[in-house]
């Protein structure tokens, strides 16, 4: 399993690029195929649709049995809500399975936005295909009580288009709205946008599935644009 | 503002890399500037011992500021309990600043584990030099009953070796002493040593400040030594 990082090429680590160069097969989901181009010669490529996770498991453990060295490509962490998990519950024994890490996409979010994650956080997806809802609303409830600075992956799609509404609203019931918030949407890579507000005024039109926010604590502030949660040094 | 990843020149990115070699000045805490030396020509090297943070961040808006492009390093990722919101806080607005991102010792420490975090998850760092112990505990407590996977970033010094013990004890109120708990000390570099076990049997004596902890949630289980917690998906 290969992470990518965010982006292109100057974010990805020599370790992950070789796992890649050095594949017989190359798997992932066709956008991800896309982000690889650049180090794909004449390795086979097997891409797939989003939702077809098992699928893609499964084939790369098949082929691997078969003695090749399979390359299975996600973006940013392969180990954040990625696609290690699944391969490695299904993986047998006599398998060599190596995680390969990549910069995820909460520190590169973070990276652009200032110095947001500088405190403890807390990293919440808000996809509710395969985690209760409720489950979801707790966590959430339980960072803000807690003042983690909160890092929301997978904040909005077009089939849960008000999750994160109701995702703010809890929230607010610990932090006032004035708190800052940071959005980028696609991060480190070509219309990368990124834009600097707060819980009560992020206008959740502006977000989509290739955006992550981060909604700071009580302690963040905003200086010259940029987000900051400060560490606790006296300055 | 450079992250370093982990460890060696394999998890650097190309970013990073540039950053670096195309500095004026170095600056970092000494076991930084270490794991820089294959990047090291004929820059300037101002290296400090640990506790020099703020010191550490105004030579170098000192330096930016009379023209000298400067490359504070951090190891991981600076963002995440690093150098980046110091510095951000005394940067004037003039001085053009930038993060570069590293695989931060969280998403390092899964890899080599398994996959601990492909769910929801907190890291706490134990550190209370510039952070109230209640607040730590009330984090602790608050993550361990919503059950996120929990990273604990500064586990353990000389200065405060039972902070790990009273810390196990407060997620034991909310999950089983069987709960897998994996420990990696010295990640990616000479020496690395991983350990998988669980909360109720960690060795506080295992634990250093150079080792990451990661304690699973409800779900996390143990497969051919590796420490994963499940997506979600049917398999």
């Amino acid at each position: 399993m290969v992470g990518l990082g965010p982006g292109g090429e100057e974010t990805l680590t020599p370790q992950a690029r070789d796992a890649i160069s050095g594949a017989d097969v190359v798997i992932g989901y066709s956008t991800y195929i896309k982000l690889a181009k650049p180090y794909l010669t004449n390795q086979t490529v097997l891409s797939s649709g989003m939702k077809k996770e098992t699928d893609r498991a499964r084939v790369a453990v098949e082929e691997a049995l078969a003695g090749k060295r399979v390359a299975v490509i996600s973006s940013g962490d392969p180990g954040v809500y990625g696609m290690a998990s699944p391969i490695l519950e299904i993986a047998p024994p006599e398998l060599e399975v190596d995680v390969i890490p990549g910069v995820t996409a909460a520190t590169a979010t973070a990276a652009v936005l200032g110095a947001p994650l500088t405190h403890d956080f807390a990293v919440i997806s808000l996809s509710d295909l395969l985690t209760p809802w409720e489950t979801i609303l707790r966590r959430l409830d339980a960072a803000a009580a807690a003042d983690f600075v909160i890092v929301l992956y997978n904040p909005r799609s077009h089939g849960r288009d008000q999750h994160l509404e109701v995702a703010r609203n809890v929230v607010l019931k610990h932090r006032a709205k004035e708190t800052p918030l940071g959005l980028v949407k696609d991060c480190c890579r070509a219309g990368e946008a990124k834009q600097v507000t707060t819980l009560g005024d992020m206008n959740i039109e502006d977000v989509d599935m290739t955006t992550t926010v981060i909604i700071g604590n009580s302690q963040t502030k905003v200086l010259n644009g940029r987000m900051i949660t400060p560490r606790g040094y006296v300055i």
